[in-house]
């Protein structure tokens, strides 16, 4: 931790001297290319997991399968909505019997590229991100041996799992459900404008996005929110200059600090990875700020100890919005039909504790 | 209500005549075909209700997107859901603070081939049906000035409702909403084995199935079930010759009474429409019964005063499962994204009265 903020603290320092140089596109692409990088043309390679087209297929039909959840109602799609910019535009997501979580829902689309998944890193990737939701009480409220259980009853779902694992004895386990639903999510990959940009193409970006883009980088705010999915890749102090009140940062929500108990992570997150951050509103791990551009101003004031001039915020967010991709074709699934043997959904209230 | 009745007891008698005949394939197509037809290959003209690709996408988009619910949960497609049988396979659907609502959820698939929408035909049309469930405080919750202003705070909808009504002076209203979701779910049709057997195909049925349809019709169960959707044109006490229990017709559900305020209308139900009923359990309106078997056996009691043989039930449900159709690929919307005028999403519990 201490070395990232000691580099962040560096970049701070370089941003001020390298700002209000008008970049030409050339330029300001060649800059912009020693901090980001484009989406690839094609389905990334996944750490431990070979992706086929069977596992992809199989992952999508449960990525949207409603009786993966006990009650029947949420699939993955419910708080992760390829409709709606890969989440669910929701304050914090409601879960089984109608409770909230404690968490605003990342988006789905680019999430393979992050470091880790979950606003704290807490899940070192998307198989074993997939396994949380599924078994939270205030979200999907299921178990492992349910969801196998379920796959079970189901003959084409067994078909699928063979399919997928052609290896495998046993083919439908949880680590298979995960590993499936990981293969899907390495192909929600949108491609934007930016990417054109940096691939070339100088009038991809509008001059108002391009001077946001200068702006990002010259105030600082790609020494967080830098990498593939401009954001995703490392963990900072949220407040690094100056906390936000408690309305955007709730004191009882420590952040990684519960992942490595560890006092210099209190209030660490993962900088939000920002491609289709338009898309994706309210903001924070709060989800408190509905406003892009209040969240912009509020990471000035809290991450750079700046109170960005209106204009600014403006053009920083005209850059952000070029970061709003095209999202992947999905033909929506049909499911195999349930049997006598499927459990039933489960309805019941749980209270929250 | 009266003429039903004489019709259908006329129909049994026939039944009783006709029954034992072992007719082939070719025989039994001339009998099916005087009780049963076909599914078009082509969208059907709607009434009042003009389809055209615009409206069909229109439609699309407002039948998968959760903000027309009040909390931004539920999309007509949660509880009609096109990858499960167009049905959310609850005993009944679970809505806006976790209230369960009063019958189970019907099929959207072929439901534009329905006499009359909902279990007790209380809507004239698709178009009518769409303006319910948004509207129920036990479902999504809405009204149609907080839909209006959601669409309307949205220009990309805007636009969308521009070109599929372009007639219309100010086309972002709630009847419009209404309209294109009628014309998406008019495309939402599913031809099965037993269409291709209509249709001329002796081989598109197994043994079985033949056998099944022949008892079906022979049986009388074709009195109530047949048309176009093997049911859905016509009302009919459910307990016509013996009630079910309790458990199965609840006692204080009327059915289409609280539509007509006739007594003769106490406990009658629009004949379920068959195709895709191997897809959707639980069954009947009080969605109390899961397996298709016990729902035939039961129908066999109720409706036709007879305890089915066990071979008899599974012969029928042979020929059920050829119902089940082929569904539409649909392409999964992208949805317009929110803007700072949209209305927040409203989560607050509301007490079930």
């Amino acid at each position: 931790m201490k070395k990232l903020m000691t580099s962040v603290a560096a970049c701070l320092l370089l941003a001020t001297t390298a700002y209000a140089a008008d970049l030409n596109p050339a330029e300001l692409r060649q800059q912009a290319q020693e901090l980001f990088k484009p989406l690839p043309s094609t389905v990334p390679a996944v750490k431990g997991n070979k992706i086929t087209a069977e596992k992809i297929a199989l992952g999508k039909a449960l990525f949207f399968d409603p009786r993966m959840s006990a009650s029947g109602v949420f699939s993955c799609n419910s708080c992760h909505n390829l409709a709606t910019g890969g989440d669910d535009n929701l304050e914090t997501s409601i879960g089984h019997g109608w409770q909230k979580g404690p968490r605003n829902s990342p988006t789905v689309f680019n999430a393979v590229f992050n470091i880790a998944q979950f606003w704290d890193g807490r899940a070192e990737d998307l198989k074993a991100q997939a396994k949380g939701p599924v078994q939270a009480g205030v979200e999907m409220a299921n178990t492992p041996g349910q969801v196998v259980a379920t796959l079970k009853s189901m003959p084409r779902y067994v078909e699928w799992f063979k399919a997928a694992f052609p290896g495998d004895a046993d083919p439908v386990t949880f680590d298979n459900f995960a590993m499936a639903i990981e293969a899907f999510e390495a192909t929600l990959i949108t491609p934007a404008p930016f990417d054109s940009f940096l691939n070339g193409d100088d009038d991809a970006l509008t001059a108002e996005a391009r001077q946001g883009l200068q702006l990002f980088m010259d105030k600082g705010c790609a020494s967080c929110h830098a990498g593939i999915n401009v954001g995703g890749e490392g963990y900072y102090p949220f407040g690094l200059i100056e906390k936000p009140g408690a309305d955007v940062l709730p004191e009882n929500d420590k952040g990684r600090f519960a992942v490595t108990n560890t006092a210099d992570d209190s209030y660490v997150f993962r900088a939000a990875p920002l491609r289709n951050i338009a898309l994706t509103a309210p903001y924070f791990h709060s989800g408190k700020v509905w406003g892009l551009k209040q969240a912009v101003a509020i990471m000035g004031t809290a991450q750079l100890g700046e109170k960005l001039e209106g204009n600014d915020v403006d053009l920083i967010v005209a850059f952000l919005e070029s970061l709003t991709g095209r999202a992947p074709d999905v033909t929506y699934p049909v499911l195999p039909a349930e049997t006598a043997t499927t459990p039933k959904p489960a309805s019941q209230i749980i209270p929250v504790k």
